[in-house]
């Protein structure tokens, strides 16, 4: 990425609109840190979601990044004004499968802005993005979704990304958990483990 | 899929732990859209998350199955009596590239149940089973990683999944929506579409 992270092409940028208070509070979460997790650079919020931010930061300062989270005034009027290309998730959208080959060769040489719907989506949305993107037809999850077409615009080299300044990292096992200090050459920290440890891939509570 | 469904292999059975209610209603709402809509068979829910049943079951009417929801007096016990593989999806397991063909050769053969978590996730469940699996080792959503992990056991073919008895069906656009009666044929139901539309892959709401 062009600021500084392992994987290849451009800039892309995770921009989460139809926030409602109170009801999209955890999957507004859960879509940033599928974002930064999956290895989009940065997020964009809505001002009615502006209080999931440092729960997305402080996942990034513990765990690593680069990963930008930005509150923009006016998100669909950055959209549009957006320098790249603009792919929008929809289950009323084109084949991912069909669509993505053609995404990742404009995302080598342009940043590429995704969007993801919770509520009602506005109309200009689908006008203004260059791509609308169903991960299948059916409805489901715009978490599901984000997560299905990072995947396959990375190629899964998303997986293997390294963040950078984490303060832990996971050592994969079996079973069980482990978690080194990252910032010593990898001291177990087994207290923090527990600490850490709602054993999923969800936001840490 | 064992019953009916056009996926290679047996029966895939998603499990959601670790329920919070009011906090995971949302989220255990997008684990059971997504185990639909990729591919999976059924769902088992906690009791403590029996609320959110009816809002599943409503999708599967309306889009198709087959899918079955079900609610076990005691999830554990029945991961552990599970006659079939079982896969439960960490942020603290192994990755998901190196052992996915391995769990995809055993679904050809035996049922899969694959387990995923909200908040913090029993012992047992680590060692019950037979592969735990992390999509990335960073913290980020159960509902993305059963997400990718999804696509990666049925390489994308969920993607094409068509499901049986639906009364609409979404039709791909490059932009606006279009949904059909499934029911006739095709005829439009675009006051249907507006009605349904929150044009991303969320519930709709």
């Amino acid at each position: 990425m062009s600021d500084g992270g392992s994987l290849p092409g451009e800039r892309v940028v995770v921009c989460r609109i139809g926030h409602r208070p109170g009801r999209d509070e955890r999957t507004t979460t859960h879509v940033g840190l599928t974002a930064r997790a999956l290895g989009a650079d940065a997020l964009w919020l809505e001002p009615a979601a502006a209080g999931r931010r440092a729960t997305v930061e402080d996942i990034t300062d513990r765990f690593g990044g680069p990963f930008e989270v930005s509150v923009p005034d006016d998100p669909i009027r950055r959209i549009g004004r957006f320098d790249g290309r603009v792919v929008h998730l929809t289950m009323y959208g084109e084949p991912v499968a069909d669509v993505v080959p053609d995404i990742r060769s404009g995302q080598r040489e342009r940043p590429l802005l995704v969007v993801v719907g919770g509520g009602k989506v506005p109309r200009q949305v689908y006008d203004h993005a260059d791509h609308n993107v169903a991960v299948t037809s059916q409805p489901h999850s715009e978490i599901a979704a984000l997560a299905v077409f990072l995947d396959r615009l990375f190629e899964g080299r998303e997986l293997d990304r390294r963040f950078a300044d984490a303060d832990r990292r996971v050592i994969p096992q079996e079973a069980g958990k482990r978690v080194v200090d990252a910032t010593d050459g990898g001291s177990p920290r087994s207290a923090e483990t527990d600490a850490d440890g709602n054993g999923n891939q969800a936001e840490e509570s």
